[in-house]
């Protein structure tokens, strides 16, 4: 069975709360009293990433003592700030030391292959993730993807994709029964309902708002936590 | 669009309660309560089947005014009263002008011809039903079901099927998305999720419970309200 930190993924829908440095923490306390499962630090999201100002803020985050997340999302994939690539690796390489995983984007071509590096040197998971704001691709095109970002050295591959009609949430729901160690989710209007259901087919992470929202068709992380409760 | 009673069905899912004859019309009342769309009468949980005694029942549960289904489901597909055809189609030919749908088993060979002609005659909906308690069949098989109810008269067709692993799930979900004027519910302890997710993917009714359950996977029809709501 896989890990993140000492939390075991697979046995059960894990629900990760997305954090930022809010002002008063906020949103960390949100999710500890929510009952997230993680944490994923959307550092792109941060307004303080100066690497001093990161450290304080990641060791205040840690001292919940759930498992970390670090993820600093390119522009290109949905990021809120833009980073140049030597940006976001300096980053990332400033933060593995203490947070649990990493989530790098396969089309961060110019750093993927230093921060897997980096990551499996210190013994940190690797999310190697997908974000198609469009379309959900072709299944051919979605199995392609998860053999590149094995490839890349993904321990976990997160595939999330814009539903454009209901077919597109079957598709994604069969493949999330196929394969092991995805976590994915639809986007879109009609896409709410994926959160709670891929869960319940095999995706091993689901991310709920605490305060920031990140993505469209996410939702509060208490009202996941009661449907994910409720359908087990 | 086709219509049960005043009832469009197939632009937003359609919630029935599922309503016997007990004490005080307690089901009927709690159903009203819930915000039922139509209620589906349970003929064979009821206590008084004689015609005088029945019509005297289905006559107060339609001053709600909502529209009913007929439903005297056989013992080798889940109806709780061991009744011969003759007693069944006896029943049915008694209800069918008192109210706007019937359901008749796919396998109730003996009677079914009889009932849909009447049924028809008299302007009402016909829903030609399968049940399996043990397995989702194959694919080609639920085809076969679908086209055969077709020939047999049905405006309206409803699949429920045991699911034995997520996959069946997946399946009765697709052909949901496929086919027009299916009502499909899986069946077992991981099946209470298709009750939300089949209407999401077309399925024109969903059952809800107000008092005695019928069914495994059945939730309360004022949650399953609540559920279609955050999913819609």
């Amino acid at each position: 069975m896989i890990k993140i930190g000492r939390l075991n993924l697979g046995n059960a829908p894990r629900v990760a709360a997305v954090i930022t440095d809010d002002k008063n923490g906020q949103s960390l306390k949100n999710a500890i009293k929510q009952g997230a499962d993680l944490l994923e630090l959307r550092i792109d999201f941060f307004k303080g990433i100066e690497p001093e100002n990161l450290s304080k803020t990641v060791r205040k985050i840690k001292q919940s003592r759930l498992p970390l997340i670090a993820t600093v999302r390119s522009k290109t994939e949905g990021g809120k700030k833009s980073l140049t690539d030597r940006q976001r690796k300096e980053i990332f390489q400033h933060i593995i030391p203490i947070v649990d995983a990493v989530d790098i984007e396969l089309s961060s071509k110019n750093i993927i292959k230093d921060i897997v590096g980096s990551a499996k040197k210190q013994n940190k998971k690797v999310i190697v993730s997908y974000h198609n704001f469009k379309e959900t691709p072709s299944d051919g095109k979605l199995n392609k993807i998860i053999k590149d970002s094995k490839k890349a050295g993904a321990d976990i591959i997160k595939l999330a994709a814009m539903a454009r009609n209901m077919q597109d949430i079957l598709r994604l729901a069969n493949l999330t029964l196929k394969h092991k160690n995805l976590i994915t989710l639809s986007m879109g209007s009609m896409a709410k309902i994926s959160r709670v259901i891929f869960p319940i087919f095999g995706s091993l992470i689901t991310y709920g708002e605490v305060g920031v929202s990140t993505a469209s068709g996410q939702m509060p992380l208490n009202i996941l936590k009661k449907e994910l409760e409720l359908y087990k």
